[in-house]
């Protein structure tokens, strides 16, 4: 099932025609954990990022995140890669926090409610990573405007039949916030960061599952209308749902993820239930071995708790049989709330440092 | 020809199913001078704007503006009307100045020429017909964003679907923010003075040309479903070109209308080549009278310089020959420059008058 899962992720890469992490790695001085592990598989025109860093010139990465519940461990694996390359390579971080998009997708019911969400549970859990300040710049939608006007900027450069063969709008269900935002808002984001004021044109990388290619490639466009630089990307893999591999972890269903905020008994309660790769008869799972791949806990451990060694060490022991499934929870259980206990300390903190990371640039340069 | 224009206004308020002036003329302890020449010609649903002068209760007017060059005779009528309401029964008049739309739908090339636009020649022209600025708003959409937001909170009440049908969109030609300006931020200025900030709700007027009817009836769909007033609606006949009655003054043609900026020498030779009822030949005209309807000069003078007693007269003497085109033009070109010269003294001082007319309330009821 997992092996599955694994190709389709394969399949579209070659299917969209990106590149694989392995020419990615070659790019690059040093290879991030979740690279190693083919989490980060995929990348359109990576090149342009590599040389920036390899002269030492200024890049951006923008990955943007719809307000619309606590952050759990599938978003940790984008925060951790995105951090990786803040402290390897000084790279300039935005997150849109796309509050309007929520509303008018129909994720959350009122711009309100996705607006307090984004400040109560979004932006102090992205702080709590431990990115830095000076280098990286958070924003909401309704409260940042000068990117409608950015957008209304934008708009010029795309037909609405281009905006609908790319998306393919269902005229009942949508609405027109919906199509701005996805034909101008989102591709705003992508742009921001080489505007005047954020001392653009410059190199931008966009980092997102591959199902915002699409975007990618019309912000590619925008681009090029504009005179600024084709934005990169790369892509990660989703991590999996506690429920199984056919789904990932997604906000919207508690059961299928750790929140980072879960009290230390209800992510206890989550790792208990979590489907794993094991069989149901002990004897049976030491004959055989489990499954890793189709682990729920071991896609988790995968991601953010095992190093080189240990993830090699841990297949091993998973797959011939010689961990069962208890003795693997109980492990991952520690690890798991011991990291919880440290991250929610720093969620607490982050509450009082949202100012410093809040994006307030007014943008002029397409005004004046 | 004028005829087959005035039968064109008629039959298409008798096909919208609205309203004519008479009846809307009873309403009202007075009407405008507009009203009495049939220039405000048809309205919706305007007893609710006619009971609350009755009580004496708040009400507000909208018409809005595209900033593409100086305000002309044409506009002059709308503002009239506007005036006479707040004068007479001291409506709040809410002008959005809608530069973003200017540039979205390809009427100027930037929305930065378009800003220069409405603080250079419409918000001094607007202000120098004399408005009161404790009843007065005006803003521009680029600045005043938070336009956009209650746009993202409109759109959610409509579908694509209808937004299509109604405006009957080109998929190679219009962009996601054209689209988004009539589906969304159109409606949005029309309910804004009946959100909380601005004491709402409240009966509103809108006060357009009739080829803006199809906003109004989406605008009164979106009130509704959002628990607010259904804006009601009045509409004027667009004043004639100076190169005659098949099309109306516009801002885009110099020479079809007279900038209430332009210099006297200016307006002296607009007048001067303006296309009249009149014959070639003198003796035909004093035999056979002139046509006053197919007339430019005295269609501006119909719509901004006569009294009732002398709208009559002046009629008379045309139609049955007694005044001939030069003469007429020569009395016009007095009463014309005469204005200019005392509009142009307010326009200049209105530069420095802006910032009491322009509306700075964060709208702050949909985010909270």
């Amino acid at each position: 099932m997992k092996k599955l899962k694994e190709k389709y992720y394969e399949n579209k890469r070659d299917e969209l025609g990106l590149n694989s992490i392995e020419r990615l790695m070659k790019y690059l001085p040093a290879s991030s954990p979740l690279m190693k592990r083919n989490v980060t598989y995929a990348h359109l025109d990576f090149e342009k990022i590599a040389t920036a860093i390899a002269k030492k010139e200024p890049f951006a990465i923008i990955s943007g995140l719809s307000p619309t519940g606590p952050l759990h461990f599938g978003h940790k694996a984008i925060f951790d890669e995105l951090l990786w390359f803040q402290k390897n390579f000084g790279a300039e971080i935005y997150i849109p926090i796309t509050n309007d998009e929520a509303y008018v997708v129909n994720k959350m019911d009122s711009l309100k409610d996705s607006l307090k969400c984004a400040y109560e549970e979004v932006i102090p859990g992205i702080i709590a990573f431990g990115f830095d300040p000076k280098k990286t710049k958070l924003f909401v939608d309704s409260d940042y405007k000068d990117i409608y006007n950015v957008a209304m900027q934008v708009s010029k450069n795309l037909s609405l039949r281009v905006v609908k063969r790319t998306f393919g709008f269902e005229e009942e269900i949508d609405n027109p916030g919906a199509l701005f935002y996805r034909g101008a808002i989102q591709l705003s984001q992508i742009i921001l960061p080489q505007l005047k004021e954020f001392g653009g044109p410059k190199p931008t990388l966009v980092l997102a599952g591959i199902d915002q290619h699409p975007y990618i490639l019309l912000s590619r466009d925008v681009a090029k209308k504009m005179g600024l630089i084709e934005p990169s990307s790369i892509y990660i893999k989703f991590l999996n749902s506690l429920a199984g591999p056919q789904n990932k972890m997604s906000t919207s269903d508690p059961n299928s993820c750790i929140y980072l905020t879960d009290k230390p008994e209800v992510a206890e309660k989550k790792i208990d239930q979590a489907f794993t790769g094991g069989s149901p008869l002990a004897e049976k799972q030491k004959q055989k071995g489990g499954i890793p791949e189709a682990c729920s806990i071991f896609s988790l451990l995968k991601y953010h708790f095992l190093d080189d060694k240990s993830f090699q060490e841990s297949y091993l022991a998973c797959s011939k049989g010689k961990v069962l499934c208890n003795g693997c929870k109980k492990g991952a259980k520690k690890m798991i709330l011991e990291y919880l206990s440290e991250y929610q300390k720093r969620f607490e903190k982050a509450k009082g440092q949202m100012d410093e990371f809040l994006l307030k640039t007014p943008i002029k340069s397409i005004l004046e």
